[in-house]
């Protein structure tokens, strides 16, 4: 087994779960944000930087990297940590979101995708199978299987149906999976907003025994609480002794609420897309940077933030950056705004094992102007 | 006297001087290259990759900081220092080049030049009293006098009346510093491509006494030779205790020709734009990472450089940064060419302890492909 989760504690204010996911390349505290890597970098940051504000994991993408430099390449330079200097853990998608969003430039079989490319319109076919064997090549630590995911709103029967193909390409992948010992396989629970096919997927894919199961199909467009009800009746019925990891999830309320939720992992680039747009998470809530009530701010960003940014530039300094179109400024307010999520996790974690994880959440909540 | 220059001995072999120049933020081992930050930051670079990468002093543009943010503004953030976080000495140009590069957008007098900025069209006037102002609230360690910078080719008429004029404004510059302890002011030698000319020029700004001297006019457009031809007889004039300042000037055969010929300091944006746009200089001359030849190349981009780039990473990725418009790529060829033009200059201060600056030279040049 490449992967091994040990459940320290639940929060006994929310049941929210305290843990260690144990993987080849070390070991993960979770609940956990994972930054996103989707071209073999974490945008404007380096791999060391990124440890700086203690990255534990990050994640990258497959549908990208297959297509530039392509799997092949990166196999060839000594696999996907090599390349890009990582020495930590990666997981890797499947693919199966990002080919999915192609809309015209996808048709959908039994088999799997064929799409044109986004950068020169050239045809791919992408199988179960195909997904594995280039996270086979990329060799993440942790891989996902190559899912259907619905769109919101979808009609029941469309949904039903997209949750049993993902299930029928869940037990694909895993026959196709080469590699068990060195690179752990997550299943994808789908089922859109319905009770019971959240129900069904989660039994399908329980029977196939992956080490560790995401929840798909959330984060789509839908009412945040919708999201969170969806989670309240799925996780309860996940396997308690394997990590859950919640896709492209990444603002701070879904962080909390979705470890309330007994989420485990987390990614998104929203942190790092809204810091290069000039927008910073702080701990009385968002800032836009280029602002004018900023010209002659030269005390930082977020005064209770103890990150490189904070410490050494003034939120005027940031404004001039971003309003020179200079990169030094990318840079800052993506370290900020990484190191504010993964510094919120481990407050999370804290508050956890103090059981006082939804006082937390209401102190933060109010503090950063939710509600 | 806000800087002192030592000389500590001339290479045999060519005359070239190695020096040391003490500030107050710190001693100068010259021959030196100073990165150039134009808006407050070098670009993609922190500080402490600046310091990394051994850069002991860094330029400023005095035209940009003036228009964005504001002289004023960076003067109540604490000085140019403090707001950029670059605790080492900073020299900044007098904005003079820049105005005259305006073309249409500026008129001059003798008075100053009225000019429109390129950002915003809006109308500005600098006087070399203007000039000075304005670097005084940057506060650099080194300020430049505004000098009017003639083009080539250009009538000697013409020069002649440019070096007049800036030795004119030289002196109003002079009387119009406030600060001498704490910032030191150097003088411009212009008279372009005549000889007697820049003869005049050095007479009357020696006569100043400024704590140093620059080079200007050179590195506008005229062939190389002719360029170290100006140097051959106007550096012998140069006073032998003060630092001796070449502009605008920074690939690496010039580099050594202008060492050769007893130059001390040098400035560029070279390095950095062309690395920006994904060229690298290295041992064996220069390359472009974005050629096919370097699709799986595995191997540093360049096995003789030690510098964080090249530890780390291939011409492979870099490529794929490049392919991928990733800021990572930005900010490791900007690295690793500022790293190469730095190591240069200390290899050229080590040839010159050892009076062989021109066998290195001859070396140099083979290996990079010169001639
Ligand atoms: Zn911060
Ligand atoms: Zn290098």
């Amino acid at each position: 087994m490449a992967i091994k989760y040990e459940l320290i504690k639940e929060c006994k204010q929310t049941g929210a779960r305290l843990g260690k996911l144990h993987t080849p390349r070390g070991v993960i505290e979770t609940p956990i944000f994972m930054p996103v890597g989707t071209q073999a970098t974490v945008k404007t940051m380096t791999p060391e930087e990124l440890k700086e504000i203690k990255s534990q994991i990050i994640l990258s993408n497959t549908y990208h990297l297959y297509l530039r430099p392509g799997h092949k390449l990166i196999e060839n330079a000594g696999g996907l940590h090599k390349f890009m200097n990582w020495d930590g853990p990666i997981l890797t998608d499947s693919g199966g979101f990002q080919v999915f969003s192609l809309g015209d430039l996808r048709k959908i079989s039994e088999e799997g995708v064929e799409f044109r490319s986004h950068l020169d319109g050239s045809k791919h076919f992408i199988s179960p199978e195909k997904a594995v064997e280039i996270q086979n090549s990329l060799g993440s630590d942790i891989m996902m299987v190559f899912d259907e995911c619905a769109p919101y709103p979808a009609e029941k029967q469309y949904v039903k149906n997209s949750l049993e193909r993902t299930t029928r390409w869940a037990k694909r992948c895993k026959d196709a999976h080469k590699n068990t010992d060195k690179q752990a396989l997550f299943g994808i629970i789908q089922g859109g907003m319905y009770e019971d096919l959240r129900k069904q997927s989660l039994e399908e894919l329980i029977e196939l025994d992956f080490p560790g199961y995401a929840v798909g199909g959330l984060s789509v467009g839908e009412p945040k609480p919708l999201m969170y009800e969806v989670l309240e009746y799925t996780t309860p019925f996940m396997p308690k002794n394997k990590p859950r990891y919640l896709m492209g999830v990444g603002s701070p309320d879904c962080l909390i609420e979705g470890a309330i939720r007994g989420i485990d992992m987390f990614d998104c680039v929203l942190p790092s897309r809204i810091g290069r747009n000039g927008t910073a998470m702080t701990s009385v809530g968002k800032i836009v940077i280029k602002n004018s009530a900023h010209t002659e701010a030269f005390d930082a960003l977020d005064p209770e933030c103890s990150c490189y940014t904070c410490k050494n530039y003034s939120r005027a300094y940031l404004r001039h950056l971003f309003k020179a179109n200079e990169v030094l400024g990318l840079r800052l307010l993506t370290y900020h705004n990484l190191h504010f999520l993964l510094k919120l996790m481990e407050e999370v974690r804290q508050a956890i094992r103090e059981d006082r994880l939804l006082d937390y959440r209401n102190e933060f909540f109010k503090k950063y102007g939710y509600e």
